[in-house]
C-alpha cells in the first residue's frame, strides 16, 4: 500500500462528481429556493401576518406532521430551542444527567446545560456514526443502577434521566436496541433529528421513534426556513405543553395577557414558516437528489484505496444530509492537508465538530470510553452535499 | 359629573380618529410593508444566504446603530433573547435580585428567571408609566445596603445586581434620576427599549442610555422583522461578547468547529434582517405618523370628561407605539365593558399586561408597594395605533 494518499486525485474526483467547472466555488451545503418560496412569502407579507400568529405556521406544522407521520409538530425558532423544550417537557431537571454522543453538534449538549442538567457522553457506532447501543449496554451494566424505577449513576449518585440519540449527517441511529436499553433503564428518549429530515428507520421517520423528536431548518439543512426547528411528538399532552411553553406560557383570555409559568419566546415567525412550506413541497426531490449524489460519490471513490464514502446501513433510508469521506486510519494524518488543499481550491470541505468532551466547558463531564468517536473524528471529512449537485443523477 | 362614561361615544371618537369605515375591523397594531421589503427578501433568497450568515444581518446592525446612535447593535431572534444575553453579559447570576417594573410584558421578568436570578418588582410613575425613581430611592434607602461596592437586599440578604427600566408603550422612562440611583447603588442598567424604537430622551435614543439596551422587532412593533431583537451597547467588549454568546460561543478556526463556553443559538436569520433593513428605511415616516395619530387622539378626546389620552412628558420624544386611553379612577369599573363593546364592534382594544407580581410564578417575588402600577392597570386601555392610521395627519 502507498504511504500517502494522492490528495489531488481526491480533489479531482470530487469535482467530477459534482460536475462543477474548475474555478467555481463549491459550497459544503447550500439551500435551494426554486419552488413556491417567493409566492408564499409574498402572500405572507401581503397578509401583514409575519410574526408568530399566521396561517403559514399552522400549515407548516401540518405539512411536517404529514410528511414525518408524527401526530404533532410544533414549529420553533431553531433546533436548539426545540431540544431545550423537549428536555423540559420530559422533566429533565437541575443536576440530572443526560446521555448523548460526544460526536454531535454543540447544541445537543448546550440544551442539556440550559436545563442545568449534566451531559454524560457516550461512544459512537462505526456503522451508523450514532450511539453504539451494545457498548452503551455494557457501560450502563456496571455504571448504572435502578432504584424505585429511576436510573442512577453509581459513581456520581445522580439521576440519569434521558438519552439523546443523534442521527449524524442524516444517518439513522440503530434505534431498536437503543429503545430497548432506554426502556430497561427508564430513560426518556429525545431523538435529535436536526440533520435527518427525510431519513427513515425501518420505514418510520426519524424523530418519531422516541417520545419526542426535534428537527432543524437552519440555513445549512436539507430544508431551510432561515432559522427554524420543530418538536415532534405522538403524545397529545406533550405537544400541547410544547405549544404552551414556546409561546410564553400564555393563557387564552378574552382580551387579557396572562401566563401561568416561566415560558419561552420560541415560536417560529410566520414569514419563516412560509419559506418552510415551500421547501417541504420540494423535500422528496431534495432527498432523491442527495441520495443520488451519495451514490455517485460512492461509485467515484470505489476504486481509490485508502478512503471510503460512508453509506447507510440496512433497514434505513438516509437523506445523506452531509456526505462523509472516511480516511483509512493510516492516512488520518493527511486530514488537515486534504482540508487545506480542497478549501484553497474552492471545494469547501469540513472536519466534523470538535468532540464534546474536548470542549472547555464540557471537559469535566462524565463519559465512557470514547475511542470510536475519537477515531471517527480523526478520519471524517465532509464533502459538498447540496441537493442541486445531485440533480444530474436523478 | 356623570355617573357613567358614554362608551358608545368613546367608540365613535376612536372610529373618527382612525378614519376607517364602520364595519371594517381595526387592529391594535399592524406592521406596514410598503417599502423595499420584497426587493430585499428576493435578493436574500437569490443569494442563497437566508440563515445567520449573510449581508443583511450586517447591514441591519449598521443601520440600527446609525439610527440609534449606539456604537454597536447585535441582531438576535427576539427581544427576550436580547434581554437574556444582556443580563448574562452584566454578570447577573443565580440567586441575584434584579429590579424591574411590575407593569411590563412578561419577557422582562422571564429573562431574569433564565439567569436563575430573582425579579424584584418596583412601582411605576404616573407621568411616564415607567419606573418611579423617587419612590425607588425611598425604597432602596431603607431596604438596601451597600457592602464592598455591592448592593444587598437587607431582608433577603441577596445581591441586587441590576435594574431594568422599561419604556412602556414607547414612552421614555425619566432616565437621569434613575441612572443616578443606579450609580449610587452600583446597579447595572439594562434598558428594555423593546417598545421604544424611535423614542428619545433628552435627544438621545432610548436603549443607549444604560450600559446595554435591548430592542424588539416582533410583528406588533413599530418595525417588524417577523421575529427579531437587538442588543445595543457603546461598550466594545460587551458588544463583542454579545456576538460571541449569541452565535453558540463559536471560536473562529480555519475549518473547525469549536466553542469555548455554553453559548446560544440566538442570531437573527438573514431573511428576517432583510425585512428589517427595509423597515428601518421607513422608520422616520412611521414615527411621524404615529406621533400625529397620538395627537389626533389627544385632540379628539380633549373635551370628553372622564378619560385622558396619555401624552409624553418634557424632554422626551415618544414613538407612541401604543396609544393609551386612561379612564379616570371613578370610571375604572367600566374598563371591561368598554373592551367588550369596542372589540365586538371590530375596534380592537386591549388592557395592559397582567402585573408581574400577580402571575402565578412571580407571586412570591420581592416587591415594593405597587399601588401606582395597580392603579394604571385598572385604568389603561390601549387603542388602535398602527402607523398607517396616522398617515392622514402627517
Amino acid at each position: 500500500m502507498k504511504k500517502e494518499l494522492d490528495l489531488q486525485k481526491i480533489l479531482e474526483i470530487i469535482r467530477k462528481v459534482v460536475k462543477q467547472d474548475t474555478g467555481q466555488e463549491i459550497m459544503l451545503h447550500e439551500p435551494c429556493f426554486r419552488g413556491n418560496e417567493w409566492r408564499y412569502i409574498r402572500e405572507c407579507l401581503d397578509s401583514g401576518w409575519v410574526s408568530s400568529a399566521g396561517g403559514f405556521v399552522d400549515r407548516f406544522e401540518k405539512d411536517l406532521a404529514r410528511f414525518t407521520g408524527a401526530r404533532h409538530a410544533v414549529a420553533v425558532v431553531n433546533g436548539t430551542a426545540a431540544l431545550h423544550i423537549a428536555l423540559l417537557l420530559l422533566d429533565v431537571n437541575a443536576g440530572d444527567e443526560v446521555l448523548l454522543p460526544a460526536l454531535t453538534f454543540v447544541a445537543t449538549a448546550n440544551a442539556v446545560s440550559y436545563c442545568r442538567a449534566i451531559p454524560h457522553f457516550v461512544d459512537s457506532d462505526m456503522r451508523t456514526m450514532g450511539i453504539d447501543s451494545e457498548k452503551l449496554a455494557d457501560y450502563l451494566g456496571y455504571m448504572a443502577e435502578i432504584k424505585n424505577g429511576t436510573c442512577y449513576n453509581k459513581r456520581s449518585g445522580k439521576r440519569i434521566k434521558a438519552i439523546i440519540p443523534v442521527h449524524i449527517f442524516g444517518h439513522p441511529v440503530d434505534m431498536d436496541p437503543l429503545l430497548d436499553i432506554a426502556g430497561h433503564y427508564h430513560l426518556q428518549v429525545v431523538e435529535d433529528a436536526a440533520e435527518s429530515l427525510g431519513s427513515t428507520y425501518k420505514g418510520r421517520h426519524t424523530g418519531t421513534l422516541g417520545r419526542i423528536g426535534i428537527m432543524s431548518f437552519n440555513g445549512n439543512k436539507i430544508v431551510s426556513t432561515g432559522g427554524g426547528g420543530a418538536i415532534l411528538s405522538n403524545d397529545d399532552v406533550l405537544a400541547k405543553m410544547a405549544r404552551h411553553l414556546t409561546t410564553t406560557a400564555r393563557i387564552t383570555r378574552t382580551w387579557g395577557f396572562e401566563h401561568d409559568r416561566v415560558g419561552y419566546n420560541y415560536r417560529l415567525p410566520n414569514i419563516n414558516a412560509a419559506l418552510g412550506c415551500a421547501q417541504l413541497e420540494q423535500l422528496p426531490r431534495f432527498v432523491a437528489a442527495k441520495r443520488c449524489l451519495a451514490q455517485a460519490y460512492g461509485e467515484a471513490f470505489k476504486d481509490l484505496q485508502g478512503v471510503d464514502i460512508f453509506t447507510e446501513g440496512d433497514n434505513v433510508n438516509s437523506n445523506y444530509w452531509l456526505n462523509a469521506l472516511l480516511l483509512n486510519q493510516e492516512y488520518a494524518m493527511q486530514k488537515d492537508a486534504l482540508l487545506q488543499l480542497s478549501n484553497e481550491a474552492g471545494v469547501i470541505t469540513r472536519p466534523v465538530w470538535e468532540l464534546m468532551h474536548r470542549l472547555l466547558m464540557y471537559r469535566d463531564c462524565p463519559r465512557m470510553d470514547l475511542s470510536t468517536a475519537e477515531n471517527l473524528f480523526d478520519r471524517i471529512i465532509n464533502l459538498p452535499s447540496s441537493a442541486f449537485l445531485g440533480e444530474h443523477y436523478v
